[in-house]
């Protein structure tokens, strides 16, 4: 047997318990468009991100502690807030050292449920910062699971793409005995060329394109490393490693 | 918006849920080897299968209606019985004529699920019933859940293949927006040339083959059409229709 430490791919919140979290590196990942915001956020220089549950908490924590209350319900900017989900929303100008406080509807349950299933490591992944991850996850020898955070608990391909291209650039260093990950790598490697020409056969790009006209949010969602940190869950936040 | 009935994939057991199913035709899918030895079997001359949950169920119900009792758990052949889960063994000398009484770890559990969730129709299907389940399908113009069982409730690529295969069949007779079924066809469409091929890549097959060298076993569950009859369930029991 190898020594090497293993990788799994979770295909959607309803399967991250089948994982042992406890000594992995868990990787959450909401390409449309949770954690493409939380990369673009922080790489703009937001102080951190505080991915919270529901609107009535961003809304209560914004108040006792200043900063942006932000999120989306089924796509669009949730009621009461003033701010969404869509990532050209945090330039630098905007978001500065200030504090973002997000809601959204899967991406941030997600995290939530690594939290409880107590993952050793939580780091936040999108294609805008697909390096950062990549060269976090070759350095620290740990297991990892990369967590999906779907559709409403169904699996979604454009979740699974950014997983399919971490495993493309990270499985010499990795035992990948799983078939999710094999087919997460066997479809980006079909599809990589030309992502952006891809999307509109996902379901998601005609939730998002359609019904919101968010076609700069998919073209920045699927462009490698325009925003490359890596966020890191410690103690109720994201920050910048 | 077209009139053509939905079809969608659920990628596991834990995902079933997710879907009604209560007006869909809804095909079980466990390709190793749970609805291959199915096929078999009825194609063979089985009277009919009962599928069960549990070891003792099946020696119960063997021994008060008459009957083979069968099946396995974690790929072997469960402790108690005498036949296994190995479609080959239901050849016509030993079947026809008889009840087989079968428990699996994954395919009779998804069934029961699909039971408890109301489905329409409950069918059951393999690569060597293929056609017999394109030409249902095609035929009844209802909804349709492809139900992949998995191992464990994990994501497995042989049951994705199965379902790629059925769309690919089926697909202009139906409305697809569901991911789940676009990422199995393109998968289909990727190793159909080569299944028996690509198997090693699958975690399953080293569970068969590795450890317990069922090279013959995948081999007929990789075969469209060689047991080319429609199991439809019905009152607890598995019939050709």
């Amino acid at each position: 047997m190898s020594n090497k430490p293993t990788l799994h791919t979770s295909l959607s919140p309803a399967l991250l318990h089948l994982y042992d979290l406890s000594s992995s590196i868990v990787v959450i990942i909401d390409v449309f468009r949770a954690t493409s915001t939380i990369a673009a956020a922080l790489h703009n220089g937001a102080k951190c991100v505080i991915p919270v549950d529901s609107v009535p908490k961003a809304i209560e924590i914004s108040k006792s502690i200043g900063g942006i209350a932000a999120g989306e319900r089924d796509g669009m900017i949730a009621e009461g807030l003033q701010h969404g989900n869509s990532p050209i929303e945090y330039n630098r100008e905007f978001i500065e050292g200030k504090t973002l406080i997000l809601t959204t509807t899967n991406g941030t349950r997600l995290l939530q449920m690594a939290m409880d299933n107590n993952a050793d490591t939580i780091i936040s992944g999108s294609f805008p910062n697909l390096s950062a991850v990549c060269d976090f996850l070759k350095s620290e020898n740990k297991n990892v699971v990369l967590g999906c955070a779907g559709w409403k608990d169904r699996f979604n391909l454009e979740d699974t793409l950014f997983a399919g291209a971490v495993i493309n650039r990270v499985k010499k260093q990795f035992t990948i005995h799983c078939d999710s990950s094999l087919m997460a790598e066997a479809m980006y490697d079909k599809n990589k060329k030309d992502l952006v020409g891809f999307a509109p056969n996902l379901t998601h790009y005609h939730r998002l394109v359609e019904r919101f006209g968010l076609i700069e949010d998919i073209k920045y969602c699927l462009t490698p490393d325009v925003a490359n940190v890596l966020p890191v869950y410690n103690d109720g936040k994201l920050v910048v490693k």
